[in-house]
């Protein structure tokens, strides 16, 4: 039989009616003919409830005793959803992380899985059974102790499991159908994407965040698994996540994505030397501050300026780490400046690589509506800039117009 | 070091503050030199949460499924337990069920421990953790699949614990202070009993159910675990519940139950022949019919008079039990009595064994109060009768003066 992953988040397993519409769901997939593994989150809101007992009890907790708390979530909804689709007439059983077992780091609350033993769930699905539903977001660690997988931990799972099962697609049912050219809020021409290669949802994150973590893009993309994103809601098609070489033809872009809450930050006269880069974004970095963009500027007289961006809730930590180590004399600069009212834009394609003058088709387009573009960046398939905020709204919507984006 | 395994139920671990209420007497008795098993139960009302879900979502569900999905309430309330403990600086770590592992029959719902392997907490003890916090209620199948013990589950694993670990005794923390001589609430000067044997104790059933399961008393008198019921919540001494060789003196009568809601049932004029009783209470105990005393009268003219008592709520579905088995052939009888005002009152005791007069004692006290007995039957350490139910609380007052049982 050809085999399936199919993963519903959270709001999709809310409550019993929401299991229930699911399972349909899985149900239909059977009676298509397939084996199926779905992989369940907790309940809405059970996962923060079981946290905040945690944190409450023991504010410095032991990560061991808050995985085999907190991975409780997902074992009741796998249980009810395997009821439910035995009450379907689909010959359904639940498992959970050690039981099939998922293999683990040790690392509590932030678990890698090593390794899933599908010895298991073959000899179940060769006796008939039809669906293993799997407790995501855990696995059991060499010391025979639960863990769990950390953010998006139940995404990994799934896709851990189509890897590990040699599933057809790996089904990652949400409250979105699927991931768009640019956020609809901002721009209302935007367009679902009917395929979009990994690299380019990686670089999509800001889009695609709410919808697919990273981490487990990274992991579909390391072992070619068919990853789709589609409402749990709608009888819509999503978007499939896939290789390029699935794509009908790749899209120069395929889409705009932005930041909203950047700042811009300005070290002035630095004095230029070897190691000097080491020297700022080491205070930086041990201060836990997220630095994105970076630009260095041509020296001149032996000093040149460092622009970074960083998220506008760290300016501060920033501010504070760069001035302790001006003050220790690592660094020596004549002025930091600080400008919190920016954005970043990107615009996101695996066909940039083999598209000259796509950039400068972007920098236009934003000259034409007068945006002034304060830093520049670019990768291999994808170009940011920084601009004022005020523009964010108009640069997203420039630039969705300037590559025609609304058409298919 | 030795031993202690102590127990708290629902209502002792029904929210962060009681949980960590009832870990500080942990930590005094880890303080006093024990290595300590917690048993726990899920925090009050949890259980029911997740059964009503498993209810709701299938009515005939797969006992299998219920116990994944009920289990995890007890795992929640381990792993709070061993972080509470942690933050009052005691070395304490949770176990689940399967992680022990406590092996089980595969009878789900309803599952009969077969074997604890201690190893695992040997090593750990002997590694220097001081608590090991055990998910009650819960076990292991042969084919690796959660199992859950049923009703009174949590008390039973607490002393197959206290059994498998060699502890110097089991505590039972829960809502009541222990065992008392009747029910405080129909005799007043009823008073707490220091110790009990394990037999009166299973006699006592109606006065300790609502604090000891049944099995869990078979269990521990099996194999010689001290049991001690005492209050989470006041610091008071409760009660040992112990071999008869524990006990300074046995006590002739230790205590007087009572079953309020009960009915006598009498078959007039039954055809006295061999085979007659099981002709009766075949097709009772197949309508699930709890039959308690059975009285059958000497006969007369080759026909009895039959009596037995039942639970009032039972009286319908015994009646019709009974019509159907006469109007089938089976049994054969005049007429079919059911008065329904009827309350069992019972004096229990190990001295019973071993003084005359006892029961002659206890009619006499009936008697001089004008209460009329209308059914009596004896066991080794319990007489019962039954009495109208207006006369119960007089009746438990005069057998409680009666054997003195307000003196210790």
């Amino acid at each position: 039989m050809p085999r399936l992953v199919m993963k519903f988040g959270g709001t999709s397993v809310a409550d019993l009616g929401r299991i229930e519409n699911a399972a349909r769901r899985v149900a239909a997939e059977v009676e298509a003919g397939y084996d199926v593994a779905v992989v369940v989150s907790a309940m809405s809101g059970k996962t923060n409830e079981l946290v905040g007992w945690v944190r409450e009890t023991a504010p410095l907790y032991d990560a061991r005793e808050y995985d085999a708390v907190v991975s409780s979530g997902e074992n009741v909804t796998a249980g009810l959803m395997a009821l439910t689709l035995q009450s379907m007439g689909v010959d359904a059983r639940s498992w959970q992380g050690w039981q099939v077992p998922v293999r683990t780091t040790s690392a509590h609350g932030a678990a890698r899985i090593e390794d899933i033993e599908t010895a298991n769930l073959d000899a179940k699905f060769a006796d008939g059974v039809k669906v293993a539903v799997i407790a995501g977001f855990q696995g059991l660690s060499p010391e025979n102790r639960i863990t769990t997988l950390g953010r998006g931990g139940s995404d990994t799972t799934a896709v851990a499991f189509a890897a590990a099962l040699g599933a057809e697609r790996c089904d990652i049912y949400t409250d979105v159908d699927g991931i768009y050219t640019t956020d609809p809020r901002v721009a209302d021409k935007a367009r679902k994407l009917e395929r979009i290669a990994y690299e380019e949802m990686l670089e999509l994150a800001s889009l695609g965040a709410k919808v697919l973590q990273t981490r487990s893009v990274e992991l579909a993309m390391r072992y070619k698994v068919r990853l789709q994103v589609l409402s749990s809601f709608e009888d819509l098609p999503g978007t499939l996540v896939c290789d390029e070489e699935e794509l009908m033809e790749n899209n120069v872009v395929s889409g705009v994505a932005y930041q909203r809450d950047e700042a811009k930050m300005t070290l002035l006269a630095v004095a230029d030397r070897p190691g000097i880069a080491a020297a700022i974004f080491g205070p930086l970095a041990e201060a836990g501050v997220n630095v994105d963009m970076i630009v260095q500027n041509i020296s001149e007289g032996g000093h040149t300026d460092m622009t970074f961006s960083c998220p506008v809730d760290e300016v501060t930590k920033a501010t504070r780490a760069l001035e302790t180590a001006q003050a220790n004399g690592e660094i020596n600069y004549a002025k930091l400046d600080a400008d919190t009212n920016v954005a970043k834009v990107s615009i996101v394609g695996i066909g940039m690589r083999s598209h000259a003058g796509v950039a400068q088709k972007m920098f236009k387009a934003l000259a034409d509506e007068g945006v002034n573009i304060k830093v520049i960046t670019t990768s291999e398939i994808k170009t940011s800039v920084l601009v004022d905020r005020k523009y964010l709204e108009l640069a997203v919507q420039a630039l969705h117009d300037a590559f025609e984006l609304e058409k298919a």
